[in-house]
């Protein structure tokens, strides 16, 4: 559920009560039962094993506890919240590992808090990442809303290290990984990348930056000789509105803001954030703890249940290749 | 018109078939009439003056002939096509600047194409301002929708460029035009400027860039001694979803693809390029000459139409201004 003091609680809560409106899977969460209680009225289940999940389901919310520490204050992050979502991750993480769960969800963490309680990873990705013994090149970020899907090559970096960090290596190893998972996660069959230039209009044939003729096109080549279908790199500005949008399954962006300023124009209240090259499925609704509006009844559930869907969608599909033998 | 070879005399024509429809004041056109009969089958009536065309425009689309040099292909852009967009475009610079039009609408034109004939200006923007005496800085590129409007503090440069390029002295510059401008050609009282940091959320309190603290914040504050309603930096990608649009009149980026990317995709096909600045109106359909599709009769005049439909507005709104003795 993320921070306890956050609006992770509420929109779990908020997820279980629209469940059968979504038609979601069973799910549980993972957390504080208080940091629930305190902003939700409805029923909630504590369970103490995941294969309780399903009876309670129809009940309540199934709750997992984890952090029974101190007081929770909707609104007020501390270090008692940052406890809780580190430890809830922790379970949540390793009970997917394990196969108790088919998919692991992660509610909104404050960054800020869990550096204060000595957690060392940039964020949830490289963590889960970590646990799953995979490098951080290889854990791809991907941002998915109901008309696009996004990869940034770099994440969070200052704007000024961005061109530095571009290498065809990089690239290479995010597209590959992004192609695998469409295909493992996703079945599409011949995923189709499309690739973001650095600069304004892809550098404009050298006449606004080199990075494109030097590293992104020679990346793209080699890409394709892998049988990869990508494509690129283009002008950023001209790749996202509907028309554009149809041509691709995904658009792999140099940096941040290239990729996640059109999925949160378009996909702002529905996002989700999912990580492929995982031995696990893991998704995550695409925004913060929202501390400012938390414990108002005012947080819209739409991300986490949008997450808490394509973590099922994608279960199932890893499971249909497993059945079929092509996993 | 633009290029004679791209679709800038197609949308021009469309635009006037769709006058009524759109009620769009009276335009007439500038360049070669036969680029406009190669694609469009309606009245096309020559005027040799400016003051011709009123009474022309009921009865076709007006157009002041320059460039009556070899045959057009549309779709295949050569120097004479770049000859007539040049020459139309210094000719109604001209008419506007002498006040025989109101406002200035420039077609899509091929920068390679001009660069061939030996044009010297990083595009239209920059040989308007030039002609009209002002500097570079003090003449701003704002792209507007129905939903948006943005302005890049950095524009056609490689982005390992921006931050070396964003200064103090270059936002403030641009944003006391900005302010200016929303004011004597839009009408609105107090605009609110947001703005966009240059780093990953806005640099995450400096972990992520320092540029927001030492360059942005301090502009910013500024702007705010000065009386203008500046806010920010805010972290680019959260501020372009239709919630926190409606919390500001025009957000200021500091380089291309971020203030071009959410307009681009959220208004394709009605984006409009205006400059603020100027001491003339200046509009423009915010997309290129598009020569794949040029001759097809597959052009949507939907920029076009709306550049004309604001150039027509912000004209009115200085005339009123003059009037009113504001101006």
């Amino acid at each position: 559920m993320g921070d306890s003091a956050g609006i992770g609680p509420e929109i779990t809560a908020k997820a279980w009560k629209a469940r059968d409106l979504h038609s979601l899977a069973c799910f549980f969460a993972v957390g504080d039962p208080r940091a629930v209680r305190q902003v939700w009225d409805g029923p909630v289940v504590p369970i103490r094993s995941p294969d309780e999940a399903e009876a309670a389901f129809d009940e309540g919310l199934p709750v997992l506890s984890v952090g029974a520490g101190g007081a929770v204050t909707p609104g007020t992050p501390d270090v008692e919240g940052a406890r809780a979502a580190l430890e809830s991750l922790e379970l949540a993480t390793g009970l997917t590992r394990s196969g108790a769960a088919s998919g692991l969800v992660t509610g909104p963490v404050s960054k800020a808090q869990l550096y204060a309680i000595g957690f060392t990873h940039p964020g949830q990705t490289e963590f889960v990442a970590e646990r799953c013994g995979v490098s951080g090149d290889n854990a791809v970020m991907m941002l998915a809303g109901p008309t696009l899907r996004v990869v940034p090559i770099t994440i969070h970096v200052p704007l000024a290290e961005v061109p530095g960090l571009l290498s065809q290596e990089l690239i290479l190893a995010k597209a590959r990984v992004t192609a695998r998972g469409l295909l493992r996660n996703f079945g599409i069959e011949r995923p189709r990348l499309a690739f973001a230039g650095l600069n304004p209009h892809a550098g404009e044939g050298g006449a606004l930056g080199r990075e494109e003729i030097e590293i992104l096109a020679p990346a793209i080549a080699q890409l394709r000789a892998e049988g990869i279908d990508a494509v690129g790199p283009f002008a950023a500005d001209t790749m996202f509105h509907a028309r554009a949008r149809a041509g691709y399954d995904v658009a792999l962006c140099p940096y941040h803001d290239q990729a996640l300023v059109p999925i949160k124009t378009l996909h702002f209240d529905d996002g989700v954030n999912t990580t492929l090259g995982l031995p696990i499925v893991r998704t995550s609704p695409d925004h913060g703890t929202a501390f400012g509006i938390a414990g108002r009844d005012e947080a819209n559930p739409g991300a986490m249940i949008a997450a808490i869907r394509m973590a099922a969608q994608q279960a199932a599909r890893r499971a249909d290749n497993a059945a079929a033998g092509a996993a």
